[in-house]
């Protein structure tokens, strides 16, 4: 670990994204998903199962204040609250009582945070008023002690933290410090962030090393990147030792989800428990990524904050074990990560089935998480390159090119007839669906997609990485023994279309500073511009470029875009003897409407040239690619089901067809069919 | 259909299986299975969960006892009958209550269908004494009405048939049925077949079109076929009526399940339900074979029996849509029938996958049932094709080479580490197992190898049909209008090994009379002896000989045993791109063992010539096969997990190597380790 290349996201409200494939994005998510967001959290949405997230607030601050004039006593342990969902009787009103999810607080943590990004981008008066008074309505529901939850706090706060490993309070508390963080950075506005800090105060009191406090810690990690958030921001100690404390008792023997839950059988002598939520072993002792994808992503995450905040060379050792287990031999070649919907999980080295794929939507978010957090600690293109991939590619694929409907799943091969019929199948939807009563994918991809900037580009006093390419406005404060200054930048780029970036640099005034550039592991080639290679060195995958900026100047980069045949390992059993096509970034995709429904039946040749063409499809200008290639001639439904070959029948079995390939992330947006990724190779 | 050409099994007592291969089974049958299941039925073997079943039986004698002497209300109903196993409490005592599974009798009639044939090629007076004390102890256990089951006899005779969908009543009744009649044509002993008389009349009493009986029919299928053998050798017409009427209730409206389970939703207008027990509809209205792939091919089974007997056309077109469904779009290369462990079950056309097959050893000894019976009224050389198929891959695979282990599932590609570790694939086992509690197929697998020889070959009055080729010899009794005298007819055969049969024919006295040899479909080229040119036609796949057989002569058959490269119709995805090799009936496939782990990186190429290799595996002679093919070179660990390929690259992904394959029956007796039957084309 070197302090000296440490680095922070540049913060949104010093960039503008003006690219057009993200700023597309970006309004998709400001004009749809975040109303539509809206509606769904206030159950407007036809046909959906309702959210019940706000109401859940508003009744959560009415019992408050029937509380606060009756007696603290008021509504408690009316209700059962130890279940995972609760619905009304549809029969019946309404009572005063929790609906929903255990975690649905969160959704309103994921939208304000999503708002809050939108609006560094786009400043909107009428949102803002709306996030405002959603925020009061919100921090009417915290309890006096500082506890903040609708799910016990409606009707049972006395057994509030008593179900860590189920009931997703940690959660839901880390969900709201993001977002609280997010508006407060946005507005300036304070408001949800003190009931936070109110929050993160109680909490302090409940958890911790000493005797009287629980030495629990979350069943669905979040919490740990969240506080370490909250100490970067408010510099308050507690928030760092909280956090380290979540990460360090993690694992503990015996487990406190046994203690917590004695009406279940403890784990017996050296029997490991709790993969689930790599609550297995002590985090330093997890040298495989386990359990649930997104809950182990979301850990991984925070352990790379601890590390580079305490600078922590065993946690970062053991975060760069779990991420190379997981990118070396746990990933999707569209950056998909959890390859069984059984735990939406983890399971075991290359085994990466394509058609039962669970690669959930958060889970690549969330592996871009931990990627940005590596990349802070150390400045190395390998997590950049994994983060491209998974937004280009296992990110936007979750969302429809309307912004209106999402996939948690993200297979890398459907048979539309084989997910109706066959149960195996069932989590493999072959539509994009619209919001779910447990909606964690469609919030998380408008957060992820409105706070996209701060995933391209990172910094710390005199040095700015571009990990990612697109178009954008920046301002660069540089901070230098002897001044303060900012350099104005203006990135023009095609991503992920063209490898062709531009970048207009105005000094306010002379003055030394860095820029690196990361050169994509794609590129195999790429050509350091001649009047940069004095100045140029490169270092893990990264072009820096130090010296003094005195005036306006211009720096060209080009990192040719080829098309790639792309293998995997050959652990990976469901690929052998397959191929996949890639360009730059993006990952590419034969789709039935294209070509025609037995996409298993095509063979492609790595000695074809692919051709590329320009198209508008759904209003979207994109590189669609063509590759002639070989075809089996499908056999008329009655011909027998075995069948000889010879050498000689061997030859007529096959056809010339033409491949046509659309990029993985647009697939499934033009009706119903089947898709694959992987390719049979002649 | 032709009545003229309609036949039924030899009389296993007119047989003698001298064959090298079927003998070594049979033995094994003989010394080990029977013996072994001996043990299993009386909860004798070590670690394996019991199966109570004589136990049941001794028991439900000494009830019935207390019955007579305290009146008959004696023990009723003290234990809930209505669940689908029962084991005791383990700290207690065994109480007078049934064990083990609801369908236990059937372990018994099971074991004495096998002992009895194995009876007929080895007469053995201890055997046969063991045989007629169990039955004494059986036969005890009937109550005075005739009814005899004892999971409803021991404590709930009231109960009997009230719920037919579950509680396998009449299905313990149809395998005792056939246990009986195949013990009274081995021995000519009655005692059993007098007390499945008994219970057959009684079953005629419950259930018929009158008005006070019930219209029900059973939820696992077998009776049908059961009733019409009794019929046949009884000849009393109410046993055929009887199975007549269970086969035309199935599925009519309004459900008979639904009517016996009140507590349960019933089908809504219009909803078909019950696919599982192929109840969903009028069997004649049934086009798909559909649900529990065992239940299905006995149903049919029965079908085809009746459709026979009756000589009902529209039966008959019936089955032959269920079996062109099944073998032209349902069956694995292996004879193995059933896609899912889901339900065990059928699931839609093309969809076989190798990985996660069912493939019940139980299910494809069903289909060979079907297959003969369809081969007793149309004798077409396609149902006795894939009877051979069955019987030589998907069926000798449940066994292991020395009778104590057994397959239930017979999957066609076996990665161990995915069976241990991923849950979607639990139900493939890479070893052999021992008896399990619900014990369908061992002793399925050792009725039906021990009755091979009925399989083989079919007689009507004047012609013997050669289905299967093995050593044997038979005695043809013709009868012509003028005379009854009897054919003695040795074959010679070393199937599956090597296609050339050698038939002596020694005739008692001059007699005109028909031999009709199987011209096996993957024998492309079957040369005409020229000296039976004169006399010889080919109908449906079978080279009949008509003549008068005056003096002893030889007939000398030789169908050309080819290697075979094989493909999939183009509609199973599953199998698009690869080839299979097979050898005359014998699948093959590769194992790790004589080859490598990672058997999906080898391709083969169907212009490369298969050397075949006699070898002694474990103590049996077989034929191994190799081939030089490609292999993928595999990957170090570290590797990343995708590469780029480019043309030149490409050809460096492959090496020269050799791929040995063993039969796929053989597969899995020398330890654990992966397999294919599918390998890559190139």
């Amino acid at each position: 670990m070197d302090q000296k290349n440490f680095s922070a996201s540049i913060a949104l409200r010093n960039v503008q994204v003006t690219d057009t494939f993200w700023k597309k994005e970006l309004e998709l998510v400001r004009k749809e998903v975040i109303p539509y967001q809206w509606d769904a959290l206030n159950d407007r949405i036809e046909g959906a199962e309702k959210s019940y997230c706000m109401r859940n607030f508003k009744l959560a601050g009415e019992v408050n204040r029937k509380r606060r004039a009756l007696g603290t006593s008021y509504q408690e342990v009316t209700y059962p609250t130890n279940q995972w969902v609760t619905f009304p009787d549809p029969e019946k009103e309404l009572e005063e009582r929790f609906y929903g999810w255990y975690f649905q607080d969160s959704d309103f943590a994921k939208w304000i945070e999503a708002v809050a990004y939108s609006l560094t981008q786009y400043p909107d008066k009428a949102l803002e008023e709306l996030a405002d008074s959603a925020i009061d309505q919100v921090v009417e529901a915290q309890l006096e002690n500082g506890y903040l939850n609708t799910h016990y706090g409606i009707n049972d706060p006395k057994n509030a933290f008593t179900n860590l490993r189920d009931a997703h309070e940690l959660y839901c508390f880390g969900h709201l410090v993001e977002g609280a963080l997010a508006y407060y950075e946005a507005t300036g506005k304070t408001k949800l962030l003190n009931a936070v800090e109110r929050y993160a105060d109680y909490i302090g009191t409940v958890f911790g090393l000493e005797e009287d406090k629980k030495k629990g810690y979350p069943g669905h990690e979040i919490v740990e990147m969240a506080l370490c958030k909250l100490y970067e921001v408010t510099k308050k100690q507690q928030y760092l030792d909280l956090a380290t404390f979540f990460v360090e008792e993690r694992g503990k023997r015996p487990y406190y989800f046994d203690l917590e839950h004695p009406e279940e059988k403890p784990a017996k002598e050296g029997e490991l428990k709790f993969f689930y939520n790599q609550a297995h072993a002590p985090v330093r002792e997890q040298k495989d990524a386990t359990g649930h994808a997104v809950r182990a992503v979301y850990l991984y995450s925070g352990m790379a904050d601890l590390a580079r905040l305490t600078q922590d060379e065993s946690l970062f050792a053991a975060c760069e074990t779990l991420w190379n287990d997981i990118t070396q031999k746990k990933m999707y070649l569209t950056g998909g990560i959890g390859s069984t919907h059984l735990g939406e999980a983890f399971t075991f080295p290359f085994d990466l089935p394509n058609d039962t794929a669970y690669a959930e939507t958060c889970a690549s978010i969330g592996l871009v998480f931990f990627a940005r957090r590596m990349l802070e600690m150390n400045p190395d293109s390998k997590y950049a390159d994994v983060m491209e991939l998974a937004l280009y590619n296992g990110i936007l694929s979750g969302m429809a090119q309307d912004g209106k409907s999402f996939f948690y799943v993200n297979p890398l091969e459907v048979d539309v007839e084989a997910c109706k019929k066959d149960e195996r199948k069932h989590h493999v939807k072959h539509q994009r669906q619209k919001w779910f009563g447990c909606a964690c994918c469609p919030p998380n991809i408008a957060r992820m997609i409105s706070s996209v900037a701060a995933y391209a580009f990172t910094e710390n006093a005199t040095t700015l990485w571009f990990h990612l390419y697109m178009g954008a406005n920046l301002t660069k404060v540089v901070k230098t023994q002897d001044k303060t200054t900012s350099l104005h930048i203006q990135v023009e780029s095609q991503f992920p279309w063209s490898g062709e970036v531009l970048i207009k640099v105005r000094p306010e005034e002379p003055v030394e500073a860095t820029m690196a550039f990361r050169i994509p592991a794609w590129c195999k080639h790429f050509p350091i511009p001649e009047e940069l290679k004095a100045i140029a060195t490169i270092q893990k995958g990264y072009l820096y470029l130090t010296k003094v900026w005195e005036k306006e100047e211009e720096i060209k980069l080009d990192f040719p875009m080829e098309t790639q045949y792309l293998r995997a390992h050959t652990g990976v059993k469901e690929d052998l003897g397959r191929l996949a096509i890639k360009r730059g970034p993006v990952v590419y995709c034969a789709e039935e409407i294209d070509n025609s429904t037995d996409l298993k039946a095509y063979f492609i040749n790595p000695k074809k040239e692919i051709i590329r063409k320009t198209v508008n499809l759904q209003g979207e200008e994109l590189v669609m690619l063509e590759v002639a290639c070989k075809k089996m001639k499908a056999d008329e439904q009655q011909e027998a089901l075995y069948q000889e070959v010879t050498g000689t029948s061997f030859d007529e079995l096959m056809e010339e067809a033409t491949l046509k390939l659309v990029p993985y992330y647009f697939w499934g947006n033009r009706g119903e069919g089947n898709m694959t990724v992987w390719l049979g190779m002649r």
